[in-house]
């Protein structure tokens, strides 16, 4: 092999990653490696998990490979003008020095550090669903609502590195309260376990995004209900991002955006309500196009493609 | 006089004025020329308001003073691409090509077009409220509810021309229909003719903001009530917009935005609900630093200040 490698690093609440990842966004299977991570992991329990699969992926890169360097994506908030990480989910983690922890695993080699949701945003646009788009938002519908942004090409700028976060715009005609102290927040409406809640109330009796995508499949009316409320929740979101951003594309992944097909058709109805500004419904809400390496692909990008990132 | 000019001209939906700017944002008061526009006007009239103004001040560049160009900040739809605009309010220009006709009046000098919410951004960012920030939306509250965006000290990339349309993020809670097609749209809900309908319905027998700053300097309950609810909306649709965009600055014009000084508190007030987010909840909302002349200032920064411009 001698295609250019960089070490892919995805740090989450409940597991963290790494990876050899090639200049095609190709990630080398062998050299992935993953440790949970979690609300009790102490801060030193953490420091060994992200040691040990940055360590192991480094040990797979063969002689004689050019090596570009280490992309971080982690959980937010982070503060990217010190490369410090608190991710919400990891209390044992506030302030944390992370790229720092990586320049000394892995010196003299550029260390990117940016929020998950960028490099969703920036994988998408390098291999996934916004190919050729200028302005795309990358969305992750699961136990959250996340995502980042791509705008002229570019990561947009950020100057504590925690912009993207479409979960917490607004969605007109709710009020559910939200956990970053606001109401009616995207997240709080239609995250998976926020529409499985929802349907619970109404009698549904699963307890699962895949119970309440079995249940759709089946024709359960709530079921049905409670996937049209989360789809047209998201549509609004994205109207609400495309008349600030004009965007070309919302790339849209995660466990619960393939609850069912019909998320996205109500989410695109909603988006065409808009009538009156073309730049808003020309907006094309896409799955994403990416596997479950996205996150990696996204790191990865921070190094092999430099100049897609502000 | 030796300072480089530029001519701005700001097309809008009831007036067209032009007036040759200095590179420090000095408007050259005798330069300044309007005319009416308007709903009932025809395209040949509008073509000939817009010459005149522009060729007025053509005429006021002394001798052998540097000329930069002309900077257009137009009333939207835009269609950046080919130089046209559709102004919502102005029926009779549709894909009307708007920066050619300034390029035949002013020719060998550059002409730029922008929307006019990103002229209000750029001259915040310039002379206004936003000096020194990095990531600035400029918001006008007037008839409705515009604005634009400076994010990494650059407006913001807008593959169509149209991004920074505020007046159309939603706010939770709100389900009153909008002229975009859509519901509890920030213009739907705060612009000051909206505001002052929900007095109204509500015992208020004024009919303009003035009437209601009036009747909310007097303490009136409703009035007080309505400005509560309009600003209310607006901290709210500024917290959409930094968690997307992690803001720096709000700054906030247009003549409704003076109905009180409560509009701010009320808007700030809203922001800090974003308690777990502390780059939201760091956003300063500010009242605009510009005059009536904040447009002018803002399109002659686009040939000002190219390096300001995406």
């Amino acid at each position: 092999m001698t295609r250019p490698l960089a070490i892919a690093l995805d740090f989450g609440g409940t597991k963290v990653e790494a990876a050899l990842v090639d200049d095609h966004g190709t990630v080398i299977a062998a050299s992935r490696h993953r440790r949970p991570t979690g609300p009790t992991a102490t801060s030193d329990e953490l420091e060994q998990a992200v040691s040990e699969v940055v360590l192991a992926a480094r040990a797979a890169i063969p002689d004689g490979t050019p090596f570009v360097g280490t992309g971080i994506g982690s959980a937010g908030p982070i503060a990217v003008a010190d490369g410090t990480v608190s991710p919400l989910n990891v209390p044992a983690w506030r302030d944390y020095p992370l790229a720092s922890l990586i320049a000394a695993l892995v010196p003299d080699a550029p260390v990117v550090l940016r929020i998950d949701g960028v490099c969703i945003a920036l994988a998408e646009h390098w291999i996934g669903a916004g190919r050729g788009a200028h302005n795309l938002l990358g969305m992750i519908v699961s136990t959250g609502v996340g995502g980042g942004l791509v705008l002229g090409d570019r990561t947009v700028p950020s100057p504590t590195g925690n912009a993207g976060h479409i979960g917490h715009i607004e969605v007109a005609g709710f009020d559910d309260p939200c956990a970053c102290g606001g109401r009616g927040c995207l997240e709080a409406v239609a995250s998976g376990p926020r529409t499985v809640a929802w349907a619970r109330a109404r009698g549904f009796e699963g307890t699962t995004g895949e119970d309440l995508a079995a249940a759709h499949a089946a024709g359960d009316p709530v079921a049905l209900a409670a996937v049209e409320r989360a789809g047209t929740a998201i549509g609004r979101a994205a109207a609400s991002a495309s008349s600030l951003l004009d965007l070309d594309v919302v790339a849209i992944g995660g466990g619960f955006s393939r609850v069912s097909p019909a998320l996205f058709e109500h989410a695109r109805a909603a988006l065409a309500e808009r009538v009156v500004f073309g730049f808003v419904t020309r907006t094309r809400i896409e799955p994403s196009a990416l596997s479950d390496e996205g996150p990696l692909v996204g790191a990865a990008a921070l190094v092999h493609r430099p100049e897609l990132v502000s």
